[in-house]
């Protein structure tokens, strides 16, 4: 198969990174599968780093995930070690022993505990995690860590994503101003209703570990939880968020802090650009979709109507082919299993109302909406007329791409 | 766009349908939105004919079913009109007064009541049903009605379906023999958990309502329930079942009558031909998939693993790409919200051992799964390792025909 065409909807260019006091990392070529290309990334974190996680729901996690899991008990961290190639995933014991060599390796370059190396792994499902490889690439990586590579650390995590993702934002806590950057990888087996994909975020705020994990719960629910490319569920979604505390402000003790309040629309801020930079790399998009529901019985309900239109098939189809097929919106309501009374629903497309309370307005004039169809940000907004359970999701279009992409991606 | 290619999984002709005694049918043109073909369909029943039906629990059913649902709260019928081209749903009362005026307008041809005549329509949604094409059309089709035309009906009540799907039996109820009639049409907006698609099934057999509802209520559960095209559920499924009662045996007051064992078993044998002719029609099908699970906690669960995977767009794209990515099947099952333990979960596919108890097998050959990949049938069976659970389902691969077909069918 040929390359992989840089998605349409990518950024011109990553941005620039600035450090987060204390963090230092770096990327190596390790040939875990892809050759001539960096595969490891470790970031280093300095003493007195709090970590807090989301991680994937499903039955079948990897082995990185199953770490991942006990480790955060601890909420301390010192490193975060990431392959890309392999997911090393229904690979059993043997998964588990790679894993756990993989982070004794990483401990014992930094002298820490096991326990505060974090692991993330995607690639390919149920083949043995050649753990040597990375074991064999930690020492000259952690040689040249360094407080620059933000861009090297994007690249190396990425699978099947068509460009590298990164975010970064300040914020004002107290009269200290911190930095929070985040890198992420995804395209495709991005579903939600979990900890999308791999996603790391790193501050030098100096916040306890249950604190960072209130604000990053939060926050996943209204980002990564509502974004959606193929409603599949990965077996490896993490998402991690290390504050250093480097940072002077005061102590906090609260995710509910005054204080906070700024960091907490910042985090939130960088949640969101990096789940948008995971939908616009969408396996095969030609377009974002955005879908605001509206009217729902409950937030919750309203989440569960936005994915079910978002995972749909026909609706997907029908905006890769421009079409304002409306019927099929109806039709995705419908099927939700959420509370719904057609004679109340309203639909606009791009802003034009074409359904009111049920039925397909009068002199409806398909021409402006045709016009929207065509363009790159496609805004659905559903009134389910119901309540005042609000929610936006996000998602692509289904087009031949995906079909290219997922029918030959082993070989 | 081009005319969608028959698919490549039709068979090779319509069987040769015998009549039902007592039912009498035909088709006819009235241009409802397609031009040059039939696209009416009407059955007459004799009087005492009992009925019995299952519908789709979408939040936003049509008007037709609507009417259906009313309908079979009296279990008679003289009558079933059918059209294509226009589904009449989301057409609110506008919607709701077509289907009673085509209603009334067949039962006055006929001389019954209108509560007797039931209603299906498939097509375009939102757009309101120009029923009085129809209307014109019933008395010729009227007095043109014969027990032979079945090839003709199944012809006119075919959308995006690329060939008439039609299926017989006969069976013994004592000492009589009564026939099975069904025709059915879908291939795109199939998804389970209801009555899908539309579905009309016709035998001479004398059974009071309340069997025929049993009957068909359960045969539902592991024929239309357990398949899926795109997991997309129409607003208009519908199957009926009709009893002419023209047969001569013995009064059967209870489902659970042994005289209807072969009964029994031959309807639940055409509803599951009936129901593979769907899937092999799936919009842009190169392969049928059965998924056989087997060790779920329950049936419930297996049906819904399985049901899951059959979902799965990057399941149904690595077999559209003749890809034994086995991992995706690993990633459904931990995505299905099911009871499921990675550890125990073993799989087959074309019956070769590929993973057992959570771990790839030793020496694992895929020689033999990519030469099952590139046949027409692809056969995977999951065992879940946790209780007795089973189900089959099945669907079809997702190809670019999926997308042709569906990025431009209003067009």
């Amino acid at each position: 198969m040929p390359p992989i065409p840089v998605s349409k909807l990518a950024p011109a260019s990553l941005p620039a990174m600035p450090a987060v006091p204390g963090v230092r990392l770096g990327a190596a070529e390790a040939a875990i599968r892809y050759k001539g290309r960096v595969d490891v990334v470790m970031a280093e974190m300095p003493p007195g780093t709090t970590v807090a996680g989301v991680l994937t729901r499903t039955k079948c996690p990897s082995a990185p995930v199953d770490w991942c899991r006990a480790a955060l008990k601890g909420g301390k961290a010192r490193a975060v070690v990431v392959n890309a190639g392999n997911a090393n995933a229904f690979t059993g014991k043997l998964g588990a022993d790679a894993a756990r060599r993989t982070a004794e390796a990483a401990a014992k370059a930094l002298g820490c505990k096991a326990r505060e190396v974090f692991l993330a792994s995607t690639g390919v499902i149920g083949e043995p995690l050649p753990d040597e490889k990375i074991r064999a690439a930690l020492p000259a990586l952690r040689a040249r860590l360094s407080p620059a590579p933000w861009a090297d650390a994007a690249r190396g995590i990425m699978t099947t994503d068509t460009y590298p993702k990164a975010a970064t934002r300040t914020a004002r806590i107290g009269d200290a101003t911190v930095t929070i950057n985040g890198i992420i990888k995804g395209s495709g087996m991005i579903a939600p209703d979990m900890g999308t994909m791999l996603g790391f975020v790193f501050t030098d705020a100096k916040l306890p570990a249950a604190v960072l994990q209130t604000l990053l719960s939060r926050s996943t629910e209204t980002t990564f939880n509502c974004m959606t490319v193929d409603g599949d569920t990965s077996t490896s979604d993490t998402v991690l968020l290390f504050a250093t505390g480097a940072a002077r402000h005061k102590r906090i003790t609260r995710a509910a802090d005054p204080a906070l309040k700024d960091f907490r629309a910042k985090l939130h801020d960088i949640l969101h650009e990096l789940c948008q930079l995971v939908v616009k790399d969408g396996e095969g998009i030609e377009k974002l979709i955005t879908i605001n529901v509206s009217g729902a019985v409950s937030t919750r309900s309203a989440k569960r109507l936005g994915l079910a239109i978002a995972n749909s098939p026909l609706v997907k189809t029908a905006i890769a082919g421009e079409d304002a097929n409306w019927g099929r919106i109806v039709m995705a309501v419908g099927k939700a299993g959420e509370p719904a009374d057609r004679d109340k629903l309203s639909i606009r497309i791009g802003g034009v109302q074409v359904a009111k309370k049920g039925l397909r307005v009068p002199d409806y004039d398909e021409a402006p909406v045709n016009a929207h169809m065509k363009g790159r940000d496609i805004v659905i907004d559903v009134d389910i007329g119901l309540g005042r359970g609000k929610a936006t999701v996000w998602t692509c279009d289904l087009t031949h791409g995906y079909i290219d992409i997922n029918g030959s991606y082993r070989t």
